[in-house]
Formats: C-alpha cells, structure tokens, sequence
C-alpha cells in the first residue's frame, strides 16, 4: 500500500493563500501607544514595505515569487505520509496522515516564510535582516535562507539557550550568520539591561528589544527586522503546507479530511497547514481544525482575547490576540517554540469565530506520543510537533471507540534531532507537567487591564 | 530550472545490483585463521543463512523483499539535486549533481542495508540483533530499523564517543535500543579488558568483539551480528542509491556521466552509489570514479592489497583488501566513519582492476568544501560527506581550466546536524591535517607479513 506522496515541482502551489479575504469578522488592527491604529508608515523602519503591504493585504490569492519558488523547491514538495504502521500501533479505524516539514535542511517549517522574508527584503534593497531567536529553530532558519540569497544575517540569541544549545548557534555560523548571546553589549536595550543584571539568562522579549534596536539603528538604512511567526505575512508563507497538503490528499484518493491537527505557539506552523482547510470550513465543509498548545502555556485555551503587545519589553505595538499577559513566563517545558505568551491575531480571530477548538496536553503525554511515533514511523519529532502528535493519537483513539473511519491530518512541524536532551529526560523520569494554577497566570493578565479591548466579533455561523 | 529529481515509489528500484557477477576477476574467499576458505556453515553463528547467501552470492541482480521496499519508502526515492548555486560560485561549466541520502529519518545512507539485515535476520526467525558503532551513524540506524520491524537491538558504543556524543546514544534509546558504553562488563572481551585497562577510551576492534560475543553466546540462539559496512552483502543493499540515480539523471535528459565521485571508510556508501555506473564502465562506458578518504587514514592510496583482518582484536576471518593494518589507529580527524584500517573487498578488487581512481584530500580542504556547499546548496553535510564535496570542487575546478562542460555526480551521504563540533574547531581554526609519515604506518602494515598473500589478479582491460 503506498504509505507516501509527493508532488512535481511542477504541481507546487504558485500562490500562498490568504485568510484574511475569507474570514467572517474582519481583524482588527493593530494599535500604536497612543491607542490609534498603526498605520504602514510607521512600520518602514522595522520591515521594507512589500512586506507590510502583505501585512495589511486582504487579496485571497498572493503569487509567489519565482526565485522564491526555486529556492523552496530544495526540499519541496515536502512528502505526506500515511502513519500505518502508528494506525496499527493504536488498533483504530481511522486513517492518520502527516505532512512532514522535517526534510528542509534546517529540520522545520521555518524556512518556508524565511526564505520568502529574506527574498522580499533582497527586493526592497536591505542588505542585512537582524532577528531574535530563543532555542534557534528561527534563528537557524533564517541564517539558511540569507546564506542562500547572500544577504547578512544578525541573530539575538537568548542567553540561556545560547549557552545551552552550542550546536544551534554552529548551525546558524556555518551558514555564515553572526549569533551573539542577548542581553549583548551591541544595543542601547541590552547595555541597560546588563547594567542592572549582568547575570541576566536573557529572554525572548529582551532579544526581540535589541534586534528591532540594531535594525532601525543602522546608519545605512540597509537593515530590517524580521519575526518568524504571529504576524499575517509569516502565516501567509506557511500556507504552501496545507496547499500541497489538500493536493496530496486528493492524489491518495481521500474526498474529505474530518479532523486537521497542528502545534501552535506564534501560530504559523499551525496556520499554515490548517487555513487552507478553514477556508473548506467557511464554505461549509465539515472539519475540526485543533491548534493544540501545553496545558503549561494555555494562551487559546485559558488566555483571554485581548490587545497586548508581542513582547515582554512593549517595543511592539498591541495586537488584538489571545494572550496570558506580556508579563507571562512560561514553565521550562522542552518544547521552547511554543513558550510564548500570545497567539497570531488571525489564529484568534478563527478561534473567536468557532472555527477552531483549541487543546492543551501535558508535556509527559506529548514525549510519549512522540516515542511511540518515532518507534512506529521512524521519524523523531521537535518537542513542540509532538503535541500535534499527542492529539492525533487521542482523536485516533476516539475513532476507536466509536468505530468511525475517520481521516485525521496532522503537522509534522520537525524532527527532534537537535532537541534530544528532553528526550533524555523524559526516558530518565524527570519530565513534569508544571500544571498552572490560576494564582500564576492571574497577574500577567491584570497588566492588561489599562490597554484598549479589542471587539468581540463573532458571526454566530460556527 | 529545474534543480531537483524525485522518482515515484513505483519506479524505485525493485532488484539490488550484485557487482560480483560482473567483476573482470572473482573476488578471493575470506579465509579462516587456518589459512582455508571460510566456509558459510562456519559463519551460521554470526549471521543468519539468508544473509550468508547473499555475502557469498554472484547473481547480477537480487529482488528487493517487498516489505523491505515498503519501509524505504518512508524516505526513498531519494532527490537527486542539480547544484546551480555551487556551480555558480565555483564558475565552472561543470553540471554538479548530488544523491541525497540524507533525507533519511536518522540522516544518512545507513538504513539501507540496517532495513534489509533487519528484515532477513526477522525472516531467519531472530529475535535480536548485535552490533557495535564507532561515531553512532551505524548504530543508529540499526536502531531504527530494528524498531519498524519489531526486534531488539543492542548497540556496543565506544566509550569515547559514548561520552562525547550522547545525542547518538540518546537516537537509539528513542527508536528502542540498547546502548551500553564499549568495553562493558556484559561480555567477556570487555571484562578481560577492563581488568587490564579500566580507563580504556575503547576501540571499534573491541566493540566488534563484544557485539559478535553477544550475538554468539546468546542461549537461545535468537540472536545474530550484523555489520555495517565492508562486507558484500552490505554494499549490495546499498546499489539502490546509484539505480536511482541513473534513472534521475536520465530524466533529467544527461546521457553520460563523466565523474562519480563517494566518500570511502568501509566502502559501503561509495559502492552503493558508484557500482551501478562502475557496470557501465566494465562494458565500455568512459567514467571516472572516485573514492575519496582522508589522507590520515590513506587506505586505498597509500595501503597494500593484502589478506587482513576487519578488526584490531581478530575476530573477524581474513579479507582480501586494502589496508593499513588492523593495528593502525588512525587519527583523532573529525570524519569518524572513515578512520578504518580497511576496505570493502569488492571495492579493493576494483581497485586491483584500475576500475577506481581512488584519491584522498585534506582535512581542512574537506571542511573548506562543507562550509562553500552549506552556504550555497543550504546543506551541512556529514564530516564524512565533506571528501566527496571537497573531490567534487576538485573536478569542477579541473573542468573549469579545461573548460569542459563535465557531468559530475557525488553522494551526499549525509548531514552533519549531529557532528557541528568539527565546524566549531573548523571556524576557530582549531583544525589539522595530521599527515602521516611513512614511520607511522610502517608497524601496523608489518604486522600482515605472517599471514596468506591475496593474488593480485588484473583483468588489464583498465
């Protein structure tokens, strides 16, 4: 039975597709300090204008550019996969699909808006794109896609994960990025913050202050920022999964996916795989699409829908987003790429619409979904694509239980190759759920109670 | 332009290639430690039959199990890559192409034959499996394949690189196996060496002796060793990659192949990838191909052909090959997998027969060439891999002053994602060359002078 499909190039998407001319409410935008919308001006010295023009598009269809295509076309079409031998493991009737992002040679859906950031920037004339990462999936991601468009790439690496995780900050050299630990001594924002703690581990708000800072700092006017998810341009990138994904579906021969699965923490991972099968959804298809989160981080499935800002230092302006706070510190799960306060304002609007039915899963269930996926299929998944893994596995249960043939579609967002050390300690028992009682979440989210509220709208369809 | 072949699962391969029936002069048995010809009965402890046929086998083509093919093709047909972005920074008219193994889930070619032994051993009604690793690629991906087909797996680690490279071990943990830390206290072989040598950072030779020791004292009689390189069988299940190949570069429209260059430590991934075209060669084709090995551990261009042992501690039956001694240690160069003292006799006989232009390069000059691939082709290929790149360059140079427009294919073995420590020392300039003086090699090669003297047979057609 063939357990695999890929695609031509030639039958790769040429278009990304875009949410936001389908979904019911409109989004609402973002707001500056002075609680007034911000207007694509203001954004010039942080992103070239191209990009905030796709920022602010409301046009269904975007082409993709021709050099950006080739360069994808490395590793893509990226192949989906039947997960028969997991489907024989959990004795269900369903039928379990997975789309594996982990073949692009930094190992994750990271480069497919990478790729497409640096290209735009290369077009408006930046020679240089600084960015934050914390555990360097982005990091990584972007050094790649700015070695192979020979633009220079300047990351702000969180001084933790910096000292923690060597072989990352290597990845990112060998493409010939400069990586440097933050709070670092090259920005306004870092000096201050080691003036008062020199022994600081850094954060990803506080890498996020200096990469803005080094951009629209530079003299030459020749640098940008770039952010790898949550804004409307990174989900619009990441839409390429679930195009090629619907195109590899119907080759297999199945008419109707019941359930789409993906891990969300920025939310463009999930987004790009599940929006493609949102809009099926609008136009009346039958889907439950599950963004799936750590119940140690609950942003959609206990944070509020508010406006707040990006970051822990308010550098950005607020966005209209589920959110735990900006002031929130997520537990140390080992899944870093979904610690993160917010939610990208596009997955909250769905969300807010009932488009979505968000889950959390403990860490502990999502390493053991993740060892029986790698002992059953082969493949080691990223810490945060096993909380996509966990909920396929409940959703294929549930399928057992009531005898229903059901096709469930989830995101292999990554391998775990680079990540192995929680392996280690889930194998060694050392893992923890860090259940969040609501004394912890409750002060973060009081910090918001000064800023504007964004409208609850909801069509009343779903 | 388009850079990037795949192959539909239905024109994957369906037979392995068996140099054997086509070589100009027959291979020289293995000998026992009387001088004699081993016999297959004599090996049935080790191996099991099915195996045992196929090692001593001179049918030219041999059927893929069917379930075999199904578990490669969670990752095979692997992409054959045009490299447009390498060829254009290194200006020349060449047209460099490059199989790309590692897109499998542990990395490189490995699982090929880890599948296949696999497979045979569970037909063969074995339970488990032994065997030891050097660096971790090859135990690894036993590990993985051990764990699709529902056996045990033990893996024998070196000591130094069990303590240095935990990630590796931690990959076989993940897919199921055990990895104990070699010379252990398991085995007689390693207790008898822990007496003498408690400290010991371990050896491969030792490792071998221990796996096989396992393998053959088990009670139950449920457990065979399995080998990773070298032996016939094993570069056999590696001729998937140069079949496809060939299929790829014909859909590409290249007609002829000039060059086909692969990195060589036991022999496996070079002959996997070069003896399909070396059949070409055999019936007339006009083809270079090189294998390619540090010049630390000069095997091919600086050892004799000679009847040696695989291992350092003689276990193993006498092979006729090239080698440097099984008492020579190579040095501490970052490409574990090619410091052997030996190669794969089908390989050497090649050589014998002027079928092969062996040639090996520098360890700088091989990082040199990882660093420019990773910066253009986006990526970081294996330590290993890194011969076969540097070789590569090396021709496209060469056709570039000769301004010939060459067809060039090399085997990307594998990525470094697991290995970046080298690129670490590479980048603070950290690395050497260890060349090797004649008075280096001298003693290990001195040991061989008691035993039996392979013939050295040429066809004289090359």
């Amino acid at each position: 039975m063939q357990t695999k499909v890929y695609l031509t190039d030639e039958e790769m998407p040429r278009q990304w597709y875009n949410i936001a001319a389908d979904l019911p409410s409109p989004l609402q935008p973002p707001l500056g300090p002075d609680g007034n919308p911000i207007t694509p001006d203001m954004l010039a010295p942080v992103f070239p204008m191209n990009i905030i023009e796709q920022e602010v598009s409301t046009q269904r269809w975007i082409d993709i550019p021709e050099e950006v295509l080739a360069i994808l076309s490395k590793w893509r079409p990226t192949p989906l996969h039947r997960a028969l031998a997991l489907e024989k493991a959990l004795g269900t009737p369903a039928r379990i699909y997975y789309k594996n992002e982990s073949v692009s040679p930094p190992g994750s859906h990271k480069p497919n808006t990478a790729v497409a950031q640096a290209w735009y920037n290369k077009q408006f004339g930046i020679k240089r794109i600084t960015t934050e990462t914390g555990a360097g999936q982005w990091g990584s991601a972007l050094a790649f896609a700015c070695s192979l468009l020979g633009l220079e790439c300047k990351v702000f690496m969180v001084r933790i994960s910096f000292d923690q995780k060597p072989f990352r900050k290597l990845m990112m050299q060998t493409w010939g990025a400069t990586c440097v630990a933050s709070p670092s001594t090259e920005t306004q924002a870092g000096r201050q913050i080691l003036a008062k703690h020199p022994n600081t581990p850094g954060s990803l708000g506080i890498a996020i202050s200096e990469a803005i800072e080094a951009a629209v700092t530079d003299p030459t006017g020749a640098t940008r920022y770039s952010l790898g998810s949550v804004l409307n341009h990174v989900l619009l990138h990441q839409t390429i999964i679930g195009l090629e994904s619907k195109k590899q579906l119907e080759k297999l021969g199945e008419k109707k996916v019941d359930v789409v699965i993906g891990c969300a923490g920025g939310g463009s991972n999930f987004a790009g795989l599940a929006f493609p099968f949102v809009n099926d959804k609008i136009h009346g298809a039958d889907i439950a699409v599950i963004p799936v989160e750590p119940t140690s981080c609950p942003t959609m499935t206990r944070g509020p829908f508010v406006y707040d800002h990006g970051d822990t230092a308010k550098m950005t302006p607020l966005l209209p987003m589920h959110s735990l706070g900006h002031d929130f510190i997520p537990p140390p799960i080992h899944a870093g790429g979904l610690r993160y306060h917010g939610m990208a304002p596009l997955v909250s609007q769905a969300i807010i619409e009932g488009l979505l039915t968000p889950r959390a899963i403990d860490q502990i269930e999502c390493y053991e979904a993740a060892v029986l996926f790698a002992r059953t299929e082969g493949i080691i998944p990223a810490p945060e694509t096993s909380h996509a893994i966990a909920a396929a596995i409940q959703e294929a249960k549930k399928a057992r239980e009531e005898g229903r043939e059901k096709v469930i579609l989830f995101g292999l967002s990554g391998h775990g190759l680079m990540d192995l050390s929680g392996y280690d300690n889930f194998f060694q028992g050392k893992l923890t759920n860090y259940p969040l009682p609501e004394s912890e979440m409750g002060s973060a989210i009081r910090e918001l109670n000064g800023l504007p509220k964004p409208k609850v709208v909801r069509s009343g369809k779903w």
